[in-house]
């Protein structure tokens, strides 16, 4: 019912980040496309299972070093429900390594239509008498646009299926402020009386390391509002994203930890799952150069905390 | 580029409403979910199988008397990737009896991620050489909390493939007001603001009936802002949830609408889903019952524009 499960595996790999896996056909490397084009054609088939295989090296080398995946909903909604068959895999695949997995959706809407969100992602569907895992990740990240309407049936899944969720607070990209920097009458920011939201949610998801199952995403490339934040929400563990390709460095996400280094996992995707085409490494390789950077990351970011 | 298309069924059929599509398994008739299970057994591909059925249904009933259809992403999330598939299939059909199709995703994201959503549901993808459309609705519901970031993409895409957006501006829940009803410094409400965005964003996609393309997302249970949101937001055309089970009447919705009887479309779901529930029919029957309450919904709306 919280972020235990995913801070137990933070502190047994010493390892405060987390590797997004959000592939693009496009991008990954030219023996995976061909071999899957070569089995199934110019087809969503295709790019579905050259993604599943790109996702299986990453996992694979990744699962000893690095605590969480960050799947991206995006990237496989693009390939169509093939696409989302390489989710559920790549869900699965993780799970089975061991790895915390956060579906990154940011899925809002209210009432029944959350409750199915929920289900979904981080709970059972019953056909009948048969109970079922349609997705089955640890965690799910969320838009608080709707109000509480659109967390509470969250709140009961993650209670009942010791899950949590994180909520857009303040996030990574330029046009954040656009609303979430817009002050309120009280004299607090959107993005300010949304964590506040955050950590009075969290009260109904106690965790044992003091962090409830109420997290926020804030962004690595705000490192002033990052550290407030931290000081202003002392029970709600944050996702940043923005470290490595938009920008964020160590000392900018230095701010969302705790004074016992924990509280926050930090988030590369690209600087990870395209690592070899910066290294001078073959594309085949892919998956040792990504263990490369996730090493380089880790030690980063401990060395600045 | 804009609702041209869908304003011009609106006019065609003379019914400004859109019928939701968000069947729950447990909640369809029972003949559907025993003929699905008896061929795939309790299981996910079962529950996907019954729901296509239900819709296609539905959509026979209701194409030549109701202009679109909205679909609710989280009910076919709910079962999996098979759920994904069914919703492709669903949008295939509805498209092919010539009704406008709004996928209800409420998606949110930056840069290149929201254009792989934008490409997901109302564009194409290339594997290699190959152009397909993973989903290929005509609208899709999205969420502005992160801004422009987040839209532009989607703009891009609507302006190559004639297509719209319906951005959350007033949600119909009762919870709603928790972020959207707080007054900011300038003495507006955060869902004012937002409402002026979308007019703003909505001015590079401009339509041939005065609407421009990126719409808003106006509930019904809110009469009051609805009408006053309608003044404010000339060029934006407002999609209206909370018709029927979530409590709105004809008369609540009526200040949606312009002096031409245009700008708004009106959407039931479970009222017109399960319609067969609250008629004297057989569950066989469920496509006539939902025509029977179409009819009355378009009537009762027209009755009081």
């Amino acid at each position: 019912m919280s972020f235990d499960l995913l801070i137990t595996k933070i502190k047994e790999l010493r390892n405060p980040t987390v590797a997004g896996l959000d592939p693009d056909f496009d991008k990954i490397p030219e023996f995976l496309k061909s071999e899957a084009v070569a089995e199934y054609g110019e087809s969503l088939e295709a790019a579905a299972e050259a993604l599943y295989k790109f996702n299986t090296g990453l996992i694979d080398a990744l699962c000893d070093i690095v605590p969480a995946v960050k799947i991206q909903c995006a990237y496989y909604e693009k390939y169509g429900w093939q696409g989302m068959r390489t989710l559920s895999r790549t869900i699965k695949y993780a799970k089975s390594k061991g790895m915390f997995v956060i579906t990154d959706g940011k899925r809002n809407d209210i009432g029944s239509t959350m409750e199915a969100y929920a289900a979904a992602h981080l709970g059972t569907v019953n056909i009948n008498a048969s109970e079922t895992e349609p997705f089955g990740a640890d965690a799910l990240t969320v838009n608080g646009y709707l109000g509480k309407d659109g967390i509470a049936p969250l709140i009961k899944i993650c209670r009942e299926n010791d899950k949590g969720i994180f909520v857009l607070v303040k996030t990574s990209n330029p046009s954040s402020g656009e609303l979430q920097d817009k002050k309120l009458e009280s004299g607090m920011t959107v993005y300010e009386y949304m964590g506040e939201l955050c950590e009075k949610w969290g009260e109904e998801l106690p965790g044992k390391f003091g962090y409830n199952g109420v997290g926020a995403v804030v962004g690595a490339t705000y490192p002033e509002q990052l550290s407030e934040l931290r000081r202003k929400l002392p029970h709600t563990f944050f996702l940043v994203p923005g470290y490595g390709a938009q920008g964020g460095g160590a000392k900018d996400v230095a701010g969302a930890f705790d004074k016992d280094g924990l509280g926050a996992v930090i988030n590369a995707s690209r600087s990870i799952m395209y690592a070899y085409k910066k290294q001078v490494c073959a594309e085949e390789d892919y998956a040792l150069a990504a263990r490369r950077e996730a090493i380089r990351m880790r030690d980063d970011i401990l060395a600045n905390i």
